[in-house]
């Protein structure tokens, strides 16, 4: 939904207003919309774009060398009137004529047509390219009924460098045109936009519901399913496309510039994630990929959604593809040309050779690996309750950091035929690589502490372990720069390891020095509840934050219980 | 919200890969992050940036000549693990040393040090510049604690344009520095984002309130207030930013790069209209504004909010900022440099000269004042109306495109002191252009039809009003292309026309030739209601489209009946 505005009916020419401000370098204000900022050659062809504002870059963002001259902005997804498009005609006019080229609807189709009558009657000699790649708009057979959607951009681009390219009109006409025939765009959206003032979207779709071919405005689509899969949008959007490969032609081979445009609130992440199968399903197609295009090139303000164009090139088209393009909102050509590298990457290096290790601590890595086993499954079992109370006063993403590192370490500890020591180490680097963040920062400390007491010579004492949980408790608080009472991981883990000195220093055994050093920790874990958030991570409303412990502590207090049981039913059967 | 992924631990992974693959000419993919893909000179220091994912362009949008040599991607809103940044460090370096420039958030700065530690090792010197703009985040006193934000865009170039201009690392890491002293941000928030596969979003902030100074993965803020206008956002993002102007110094004849940073989904097109309000208050005090930036430059998937960054430049650091940029998501400096126009615009032509009237068609031309003032009323009175029937198979904004229309035509009839036929003729035209859309279009062409049979000498008789009411139900249809039947307009002008002609020859007066015109075009408008809606304007849900009229038609009902009542009306008193 639109959230910020002043009077709505003053919303589109406020909007064009601080867009040229912003982009003072490229576009000049004209009556009716933009055109350059900066000079174009006398007797170049004037391509001139536009329709109803809202769908930013397109159409304003798209002005400026190698890109269009000028660009009719009309009201919010309302076109331009034909005196707009008259006025901005005008001023982008170098004397070569004006191509106009817009996406193919009823009021962009009177106002421009309009325009065009009345300027070839002042003798400036127009052409019009209007824009029709959306195939779910129509059927084949009525291409000429298709709307125009994310095409827009390839059959701008072609008629810019056209004309820059210094054709004339008829042949900026014919290559424009010529790119059209060889653009197809498909798409689908999740939810519509509300525009400035309104009450309600412009259209809904269901929740967990995907709208299948819809248009940019909400115009009926082709049906509608279950939210995909990334990978089975990816396919729903190949698989349409081609359906419908230009002159019938065989895909394989083909050469073609893929434009994934995201239509606001779909974000880059997200169209990454798509773009990466798409590219996968296009290869195995035999198709070459050119020049990819993944991000918001035509927006319907916020609206959830997406389309897959396919720009087929030949080789004129491919040659024009290459000019630079310097607009506000897209920009092709680097002014430093560099050199490609040769790929080679950075692949980690070959694991080092595993040091030698006697019997005992080969057997004391048996048990290494068991507690490497039950930390993942009491990570897995309270993954949810983890990311709810982390929720409360951080990001919510402290389970799923906890699982993948605790998964990664236990991967890595049973990988390896090691010492005790070196099996917690690897444990311990994997850990810290796979879960990021703070949290396998600290635990990738906590366990290299206590690999590095245990060695990979002679069984482990407790007393290597207990000095190996000391020296983890210090690095935590070194590393992390947190003291007791911060609410950190560090409340819980330092009367833990202090408790298991002091039960060591008395006489326990181990599993019961660990099991009363767990309950303490368990304790200390619910005593950050109690504690006033630390400033830097509470959430705004402070109240929610009360009542509920630090996730790093209950998460260390969890594992040390657990590890306390396996412990003591090891002891039961040793 | 999140819309789609494949299986959500695997999303950061894919998305990379997506972002690699399509990317190719500005990066490569390596264990950790991306690396430029191009050559970098020899002994250049290499800028690594780096942070958590789902803030595209940071980071690896940003990773290209003239920007970051790598970045080190994490996992969603998890830092980059030691691991990670050391290896994309090494597959950056080049001979010259690396410097790490990231937000100053706990986990990154825990990550970062031990790979710089690491680093440093091996022999590869290091240096760390963490940005800390938010001026919400912590007092100025203990700036260090603040966190990085959009502000990073400034730092990261500087050091980058440093790198590139030839420094060693400890020139890059001061002129790095230099920029984080100059560079503060604001932000606010109206809703946060939900993470791939999570069932809730990380916060929310309630209807109609914004949320003020609140990070970007839902720090606390230092407030909350109703959502106020586009100005009200500006004053209130430059005021707080005008409190702390770096040294002390006053704003007045400083030289700032604004950043206007939209979080996801608050889109460009507001943006714009807020940056219209903070480029008129900066230039208010003083300030000279250089290469403004408005967009996507700091993202938080597609939370709604934005933040505004002023970087105070100084003689060295804007020298800087003049270096090209040539990244996936971030390009500066042109190809083919153009040189500036002259500003000269296109203000519309003055008027036309008026032509010569009489006295009878200027006070005819005081009906047509009148009925232009009904007009507006009419529409006035109906514009919600008219927007809820246009929602059901359009786009909502008739109601609103007619009172434009609507508006700007009784102010140009009523500016011009003429005869009746260019009274009309002003106010078609004007209607034309501001209305813009299909109905501005064609309710320029009723009325300038009219408008050419009024003429401005004698009174109008019900003669002409008929030929002209009936050259405009033509050159609607003409114009559109539409006909009887297709539920548009033409489905109540013509019955209109028709009857207006039927009425008149059967010798009825005008009001009542009028009246009974109006009664059969109101009849004619209710029967759109009846047909089915036509394909490419209906909307999905077609049932919702059955038993609500056209909404053009059912104006031009409103319309004519509202005239018709103006007739009668001043006949009574005749």
């Amino acid at each position: 939904m639109t959230r910020i505005w002043n009077d709505p009916a003053d919303f589109a020419d406020e909007m064009t207003d601080g867009f040229a401000a912003a982009n003072g370098r490229h576009v000049q204000r004209v009556t009716g919309g933009v055109v350059r900022a900066t000079e174009s050659p006398r007797g170049q062809v004037a391509v001139v774009v536009g329709g109803g504002s809202g769908h930013y870059p397109a159409f304003g963002g798209l002005v400026g060398q190698g890109l269009a001259h000028g660009a009719a902005m009309g009201n919010l997804f309302a076109s331009p009137s034909a005196q707009q498009i008259q006025a901005v005609a005008k001023a982008a006019d170098n004397g070569g004529g004006v191509l106009f080229a817009y996406g193919n609807y009823a009021g962009d189709v009177l106002n421009f047509d309009a325009a065009q009558e009345h300027l070839r009657a002042e003798g400036v000699p127009c052409a019009t390219v209007a824009v029709t790649d959306d195939v779910s708009s129509a059927a084949l057979e009525e291409r000429h009924k298709r709307r125009g959607i994310a095409g827009d951009l390839a059959v701008f681009r072609i008629a810019a460098a056209a004309a820059e390219a210094g054709h004339d009109l008829d042949g900026v006409e014919r290559l424009a045109r010529l790119a059209n025939e060889r653009t197809r765009s498909f798409g689908v959206a999740f939810s519509g936009c509300t525009l400035p003032g309104a009450d309600e979207p412009l259209f809904s779709v269901p929740e967990g519901r995907m709208a299948i071919g819809l248009g940019i405005h909400g115009e009926p689509g082709i049906g509608e399913t279950d939210v995909p899969t990334a990978d089975g949008l990816a396919e729903l959007l190949v698989a349409k496309l081609l359906e419908e490969v230009p002159d019938g032609t065989a895909a394989a081979g083909a050469r073609v510039v893929p434009i994934l445009n995201g239509l606001g609130s779909l974000k880059y992440e997200e169209l990454f994630v798509v773009y990466r199968r798409v590219a996968q399903l296009l290869e195995a197609a035999g198709i070459v990929i050119v020049d990819p295009h993944v991000g918001e090139y035509c927006t319907s303000f916020d609206m959830a959604g997406t389309s897959l164009t396919l720009f087929w090139l030949d080789q004129e088209l491919e040659a024009l593809w290459e000019t630079p393009v310097d607009a506000p909102a897209y920009r092709r050509g680097s002014v430093n040309p560099a050199q490609l590298k040769a790929a080679k990457g950075n692949a980690a290096a070959d694991a080092d050779a595993v040091p030698e290790a006697d019997e005992a601590s080969r057997e004391a890595a048996g048990v290494v690996r068991a507690a490497l086993g039950v930390i993942a499954a009491t990570i897995d079992a309270n993954v949810d309750e983890l990311g709810r109370i982390d929720a409360v006063a951080g990001d919510g993403d402290h389970g799923i950091g906890m699982q993948r590192g605790a998964k990664a370490a236990l991967t890595a500890g049973t990988a390896v035929d090691a010492g005790a020591g070196t099996t917690l180490a690897r444990a311990a680097a994997a850990w810290a690589d796979k879960a990021g963040g703070t949290s396998g920062a600290l635990w990738g400390v906590i366990l290299s502490s206590v690999a590095n007491r245990l060695g990979d010579n002679g069984k482990p004492t407790l007393a290597d372990l207990t000095a190996g949980v000391a020296d983890g408790a210090k690095g935590v608080m070194d590393y992390g720069k947190a003291e007791v009472g911060d609410k950190t991981l560090v409340d819980a883990l330092v009367p833990f390891a202090e408790a298991l000195q002091r039960n060591a220093d008395a006489g326990a055994d181990l599993p019961t020095a660990w099991k009363a050093a767990a309950e303490d920790a368990a304790r200390a874990a619910k005593a950050t509840a109690d504690l006033l958030p630390r400033m830097g991570r509470a959430r705004p409303h402070a109240e929610k934050s009360l009542g509920t412990p630090d996730p790093g502590a209950h998460s260390l207090a969890l594992i040390a219980t657990a590890i306390g049981e396996l412990l003591e039913g090891r002891n039961d059967h040793a």
